[in-house]
């Protein structure tokens, strides 16, 4: 497998990212670990029951039921009762197994269970795997609020495991491609149309994601290292996530997060072209590349006030102008501050029409 | 007044501590601050109605009820529900008013609200003012577990104002004082004695405790300037506390910490006489020195068991031994492991006939 990626990191000085092929030597070297305590998404149960009875066998464990709604300040007092049950003392490591939901949560409690724990992660989705694994940042939604909450504190050691893909949805495989692109985009590089040239083959071979998920955390690592606290360079990797976004709001979470990135790149491209910040054979170039990837969700006539109107109450804003990331010239990424005005609004109806 | 301290962290870089003579301008000053978002122990509109109504005036400002009870997750989602109706934004500066209770809500909310936002502190309690405001430590109550969550974010300025001490009881300066007593005696100085030989005009003219506060921070700041995140060095500072907090556990935490600190030193010099670390001249003359601090509790026979028993569940202890600090030859500390056996419970029983 791969060599291992290390981190630095501003919170706990580094961290280290592992590829393994084989997850019941990793299970079973963690489970002799006296100080771990593993917190588990109860779904993998039914795909990896012998791999997680290796876990049972011998280690302290909590099954957490992973799903939005339990993104919460509430859930999180349940896994700490959970802990507290099992004896957890500062000194412990908490392992979480699962995908982002679950890295939220046992990223959250372990920097706030004793003024903050040491924490191990095996991401198990992709979305986990190619991006949110690293970069320090937890979420915890707060009544209607999204991602209100949260802190920065990154695992002590992130293991990625290859065959946890296999029991993943297709869309879930489509959702970590569409942040993958994200990635890809923002570089000079032509790794977005080699991961598309093998498009149709990573659904049937997850193992072939590999190269991708590596290449996506070296340009992830290059940011992070810089701008840990996403305080000024880092918000380029907003990039298709402002227009994406406003996607998943006003369709109340149904697509795939990385799906709806897929389309808020494309957005973001064709304001770039009308912008003249990229030519239309760009901008179309990477739209036939992308086009695969994209949801069943149309900008129409009929939803984009709405969609408008979401774009408005972005967090990024300032002053109401629309803080978004889009393409330029040479080929890289820069922060612009458009108008949420009719000629914007004109630029989305266009486009409505066309994609 | 003093000359500001200008405190190295970790987490935020530096931060300072002002001490001002005109609270009226300082608030005049911050409400013109638009970002500022005030957050105020609603006990103090009573003793500083003329001031606190500088601040409804002009800020967006949040009461708060401040006990015991509400050091909780449940309270900080009340805080933070609030902040929302003022369109908290994470540009904005949350403005602490109040005292230990107040910081460690307003600390808390800070590190987890938008992932991290400033916060300053205006301290009102003797202990806030000579101790805790700095340190970044947060801690919030658990159930049953007494600060079992917390986070380390200092706050980005802090203004101390004598005037606020006015409105204490005695017992809180006492318990103040109790907390300046663990700084004073770590070093070899005469502070301590300074202390107590204007013991009676501190609770006359509370300008006097000036001088003290201002010392005991100067020490605090060498320490945690070292060992922010509490990893070993600044342990020494649980000089007192170890001994202090199992007083407070057997008695419902009825007694002020301060105080309980002050009967925690002297025990904690007791053992350190019974192991030959100090002399009994020592013991003598400090405990002739604290004594006039110390709370209507007594150790007895009677209580003894549960004193131990209470001992044996500090957090602090390894492998069944009880972890705290003593005094030593050199006239400083020194962490020490104790068997909690019948050679400490002889000691304990020994000391509770004579003091």
């Amino acid at each position: 497998m791969y060599d291992p990626i290390t981190i630095a990191s501003r919170v706990i000085g580094s961290y280290t990212v592992f590829f393994t092929d084989d997850i019941n030597k990793s299970f079973e070297e963690k489970s002799r670990d006296p100080s771990a305590v593993f917190l588990i998404d109860k779904k993998l149960t039914t795909f990896y029951t012998k791999e997680i009875n290796i876990i049972k066998a011998k280690s302290r464990f909590l099954f957490l039921e992973i799903n939005e709604d339990n993104k919460s300040i509430d859930y999180t007092k349940f896994i700490i009762n959970g802990l507290l049950k099992l004896n957890v003392r500062k000194s412990d490591t908490l392992v979480a197994i699962g995908g982002g939901i679950t890295q939220d949560l046992v990223a959250f409690v372990s920097s706030i269970l004793f003024r903050g724990m040491n924490w191990e992660f095996y991401p198990t989705t992709l979305l986990a795997q190619c991006d949110s694994c690293i970069g320090s940042k937890s979420s915890i939604n707060f009544s209607s609020f999204k991602n209100l909450l949260g802190t920065f504190l990154p695992p002590n050691k992130i293991i990625i495991y290859h065959g946890f893909l296999d029991s993943l949805e297709p869309t879930e495989i489509k959702s970590g491609i569409g942040e993958m692109c994200h990635y890809f985009l923002g570089e000079k590089s032509t790794t977005i149309f080699d991961l598309f040239g093998e498009y149709n083959q990573l659904f049937q071979n997850k193992k072939k994601l590999s190269p991708f998920i590596k290449k996506s955390l070296m340009i992830k690592k290059a940011m992070i290292e810089i701008d840990e606290f996403d305080e000024n360079k880092r918000h380029i990797f907003n990039y298709g996530h402002t227009f994406g976004h406003a996607i998943e709001a006003i369709t109340s979470y149904k697509i795939p997060h990385g799906q709806a990135v897929t389309v808020g790149i494309n957005i973001a491209n064709y304001i770039s072209m009308k912008m003249n910040l990229i030519k239309q054979e760009e901008f179309l170039k990477i739209y036939d590349t992308l086009k695969i990837n994209m949801p069943l969700f149309k900008l129409t006539i009929s939803n984009i006030d709405d969609y408008m109107d979401a774009l408005s109450k972005d967090k990024k804003n300032k002053k109401n102008l629309l803080g978004c990331i889009l393409k330029n010239k040479a080929g890289t990424l820069e922060k612009h501050f458009l108008k949420l005005d009719k000629v914007l609004k004109g630029w989305l109806i266009e486009y409505s029409t066309k994609y």
